[in-house]
């Protein structure tokens, strides 16, 4: 036994060096007593390759042994380190967005301020539900030179080979880096530690390595259908509103109609297709049930201040690549969401994601690629005002069961209160006393000032202090599903210089109140010197910049945005999407026609715009497809391109 | 508006009294600022009536605006309570032999000291997924006069109206009571926020309200069968040890082979049994897939001291009745677990339920009838040495993933070491410095000592320091499935004055290390002036009381053990199974003969003995049906029945 234990120790090691030491003469073995006679010093961590083979349980041990206050620096050696959900920490944890679970954390940081976590070039693979990075109430934060991956992906994919209109079938050749079973006539794909399904499914060229021209016309799949035989479930009266999406409502009154069978080992044939059969030679790309397959964000940051992410590359991750909750000044800079190991797909999710964020957030020289979802998302969340609950306080409730558990505001903070059908903008104000946390689903909030006489229950909180500028510069988005920036706050934003190849919309500014609860709308913003080619391939009627809403009135939303100097390579008629706006300049902008796909909407008019005002155009050079350039509301007046 | 925040203020309605005031003097509306002013007091809670549609958050927002150590006294004015998830505390529980899951808590006490929660005779309703007490880190608590029921049952219920064992299938007649669904050919109870198949099934008698003579035979109902298509799975390898049972791997290569079909509205036929095909008129249970029907305890007590809990009757749960993890000195005195609401089954779990625990564990005049798992169940848990990571700490490792969670010993305890191939009593002591929470199923403890030289990676951890001496006087225990009493601790046990009718044995004292790894033996137990009325009826051969080990080997686990003066209505051959004991005294009991069922095993011996000594018969009246009477070990030498 002697032996073994001295082996592990052996492979435990991690040097423990104060600041003020030369690095490397001081080697002190883990271990929570001779920490604690250092605890008050700054204190620099060092792991090395004896531990990769699992480096969880070393790394754990490590951050339990020091007071994370005075922790400096994380190095690690320059090598490949392995991560299992085994030996790792352990938390229930709410992700904005993302489905929230019972998880593992691979690096589970807490309270630090000031730490450096600095991979020398390292790759880290991780194991299963495993969350790499989770940084919580943390302050002055620099991740840098690491690469991320997963042994096995959350996603699968399989080729087409063959297809039958007549039959309703296609046939997937699937490789044995994507093995599955089929039970009760179901593909599940199988990995370790988890599973997923056919569902959220999407097609990939893969010559192009990008989302399938028209691939809405094919996916998803439509698995279930409704139809199950029901006995006395409808007397089963709710209370309350429920969320219908959730995992146990989802599926019920549902079955599946799409069915696999295995014609030889990697190769099956899928049965009773509803869309239009899946194209042989395309690749076809499942994540499985969207209640359950954001699990793993790469790098998740809540309620932190001025973090750095530097030269990190996300390969994969079940989710999103980096979220950030409630914090404040974000620079990411080089970094990257690019695919490995021979897959279409990078993340599974956005590659970046901010919600209730303020300060600056800042993407620079960042390369978002081939991600299953936005390469950029900010926003606030709606909550909706479920009742008062004394003259001070109301219950509160999340839109959408992804984002249960979201904490709305910090004491202090001055909340909107918003009635979407008269307005975009607050009725009326309140500053924040507490924000207390029932459940997921519903908190109680307590202002400083009585609540407003004309406050009702259904009217939305919308947090005004938590919103960021937002500058996205020298960035390449491109062969993503869904979305280039998709970005809601109206303290600005600037982007610039960036080169965009979206599936959807390159860039869309929403007021979003109907599925996600996303909060926010757009104000000085500046869209400049970016090259957007292509876009919106999938099938989908969308010009390339959008500014909507999903009320249907003529409230301004958005203010003074501006698009100039930039270069649109389009396929397709359709620009711009301007509703709601005041202040909108179009300028020195050269719009050519790329021939890289056929146009879908060729007779859509190129601009249309609606219920805005204060609309320019200036100089621009128009070389594009549409027939019809400008379709203007007809109560504004005329107005001309130039 | 104000009009509405008027009548929520009425609704939330309760009293804060100070102690040493005349209840009903001074009624003070709820509010956090109020409470804040008499926070050094000793606080009163009273509730009524006007909460009773949904008294969740009214209580929810009292506990919070009290400092639990102050409160002194929780009243409800008699009456119907109703509590539902939607706005109740929400909490991640890890519950010993249960489902860990995001829960929600009706009455969420920690750190209460001196409390007294008195009913007066209200009835409590609980929707869903929702545990009415969850008692942390308390002391000197005492419960009473209240009765806990569920609007809908965790368990479902259908009579069987016919069936057809050439076809292989049987009828069911499902009352609205039980709403449900079939999808994918499966039949689904429907419930508020929950639901479930047709996994864990038994039959129960409705004329005799217990469960139906020789069920082994028909159920559990087999629902599926391994055979899925795989290709490339058992490529994955995993590092460590998996759980093969928990949700992700129990269901995989396996696929559903009995099917539902729908013959008309609340008839449902079930095709392609396996086993016997159910007989027409039992009634048939069933409550889901085993990682699944575990959710809500009655009532779960965690590191508590002195808990009383009096005149409570529990209708139902999901899961057990009452639950006691790491716990010292609890009496439970009318408690009662009944049935309700026509069902035939209380509890879906266990009645009363202690793992952990120190100190006296005393069950006086309960009732404890028709649950669906052990009357009561004492033990401790065996955890796996996993690896050493120092001289002096240990990785260890729950052996049962509804364990996952526990925390097997408090700092100070006593820590026996075990290699049961060798004894089932420690090779070894060591006191422990800290327990630490890795993961679920992973934690490090570090013990005050060096660990020895003869540690082997695979040995287990027992706390020596926490079992308790356990009473159960003048209990009634019947109609339930699987046992009366299990219980494993050498602390001593005094079962006298009860009633059993049980579907397996009255008594069972175990060492288990095979499956749920519960841990402890038993010493100094006296069984006397009890009545076992029939009992082991279901189908499996065994005795009334059985003292038996999962190792098949000639230690010594149990000591000293007396029987004496209980009579034993006996419709079976099998009467006692002794095995590994030193000390087991029989006298003055009386066995007669009952016909209340056929007898299964008329011919296996009455009493079976294997490697015990010092075994001792005096004063008996046999007037069963064994034709031999004694089986015992060869190398015993010979014993005498008197």
């Amino acid at each position: 036994m002697k032996k073994s234990r001295t082996k592990l120790q052996m492979k435990l090691k991690l040097h423990l060096i104060k600041k003020s030491q030369t690095i490397g003469l001081a080697i002190v073995s883990l271990c929570l007593f001779s920490m604690a006679t250092v605890a008050q010093e700054t204190h620099v961590l060092k792991f090395d390759t004896s531990i990769a083979d699992d480096a969880t349980f070393a790394v754990w041990q490590a951050l339990q042994a020091v007071n994370q206050e005075q922790l400096s620096k994380i190095t690690f050696e320059k090598g490949i380190y392995n991560f299992y959900p085994d030996r790792a920490a352990e938390k229930y944890c709410y992700i904005s967005n993302h489905d929230d679970a019972l998880t593992h954390i691979a690096f589970p940081l807490n309270n630090a301020n000031g730490l450096t976590l600095d991979g020398q070039g390292s790759t880290f693979i991780f194991h299963g539900v495993i969350i790499p990075f989770l940084i919580e109430n943390s302050q002055h934060i620099n991740i840098k030179n690491l690469t991320v991956d997963w042994a096995m992906s959350f996603h699968s994919e399989g080729r087409v080979v063959a297809n039958n209109a007549t039959q309703k079938t296609f046939d997937l050749r699937i490789s044995p880096q994507y093995p599955y079973e089929i039970r009760d006539g179901q593909l599940y794909f199988i990995k370790e530690y988890y599973e997923h399904d056919m569902n959220q499914a999407i097609m990939y060229n893969p010559e192009k390595h990008c989302i399938a021209y028209d691939t809405d016309k094919m996916t998803p799949l439509s698995l279930q259908k409704k139809g199950s035989t029901q006995f006395h479930v409808e007397d089963i009266k709710y209370k309350y509103d429920i969320h219908h999406l959730n995992t146990l409502h989802r599926n019920q009154n549902q079955q599946f109609c799409m069915t696999a069978e295995q014609l030889e080992p990697g190769l099956v044939r899928f049965h009773n297709t509803k869309k239009q059969v899946p194209t042989v030679g395309l690749q076809l790309i499942c994540k499985g049930s969207q209640d359950k397959n954001r699990v793993c964000p790469a790098i998740k940051c809540a309620d932190c201040n001025d973090v750095k992410v530097n030269n990190v590359t996300i390969h994969h991750a079940g989710g999103m690549g980096f979220l950030a909750e409630n914090c404040a000044n974000i620079t990411l800079d080089h970094y990257r969401v690019l695919t490995s190991q021979g897959r279409m797909v990078s993340t599974t999710a956005d590659a970046t994601h901010f919600v209730g964020c303020r300060g600056n957030v800042n993407l620079l020289y960042c390369d978002l690629e081939n991600q299953l979802d936005d390469a950029m998302n900010v926003h606030g969340t709606y909550e909706k005002i479920i009742n008062c609950l004394d003259n001070y306080s109301v219950g509160s409730q999340m839109g959408h069961f992804q984002q249960q558990g979201f904490c709305l505001a910090q004491p202090g903070d001055t909340i909107g209160l918003i009635r979407l059908s008269n307005s975009f903008f607050p009725y009326n104000k309140l500053t924040v006393k507490t924000v207390d946390f029932v459940n997921g689903h519903y908190n109680r909030i307590v202002f400083n000032e009585p609540l407003p006489d004309e406050l009702q229950p259904g009217d939305l909180l919308e947090n005004l202090s938590a919103y960021p500028h937002v500058t996205v510069d020298h960035c390449t988005i491109k062969h993503n599903r869904a979305r280039g920036l998709l970005i809601s706050t109206p303290k600005g934003a600037t982007i610039t210089n960036n080169y965009f190849e979206t599936e959807m919309e390159p860039i869309l500014m929403p007021v979003e109140s109907s599925s996600w609860f996303e909060s926010g709308n757009a104000a000085d913003v500046l869209i400049r010197h970016n090259i957007f080619q292509d876009g919106t391939i999938a099938g989908k009627k969308r010009g390339v910049i959008r500014l909507v809403t999903d009320d249907n009135n003529r409230n301004i939303a958005f203010k003074n945005i501006e698009v100039s100097e930039n270069t649109f390579n389009r396929q397709d008629a359709m620009l711009l999407e301007i509703n709601n706006v005041d202040g909108f300049l179009f300028k020195n902008n050269v719009i050519n026609t790329s021939t890289n796909y056929k146009p879908m909407f060729p007779n859509a008019p190129a601009i249309v715009i609606h219920a805005s005002k204060n609309v320019k155009f200036e100089k621009n050079k128009y070389n594009g497809i549409a027939k019809t350039l400008l379709d203007v509301d007809p109560t504004m007046g005329k107005l001309k391109f130039k």
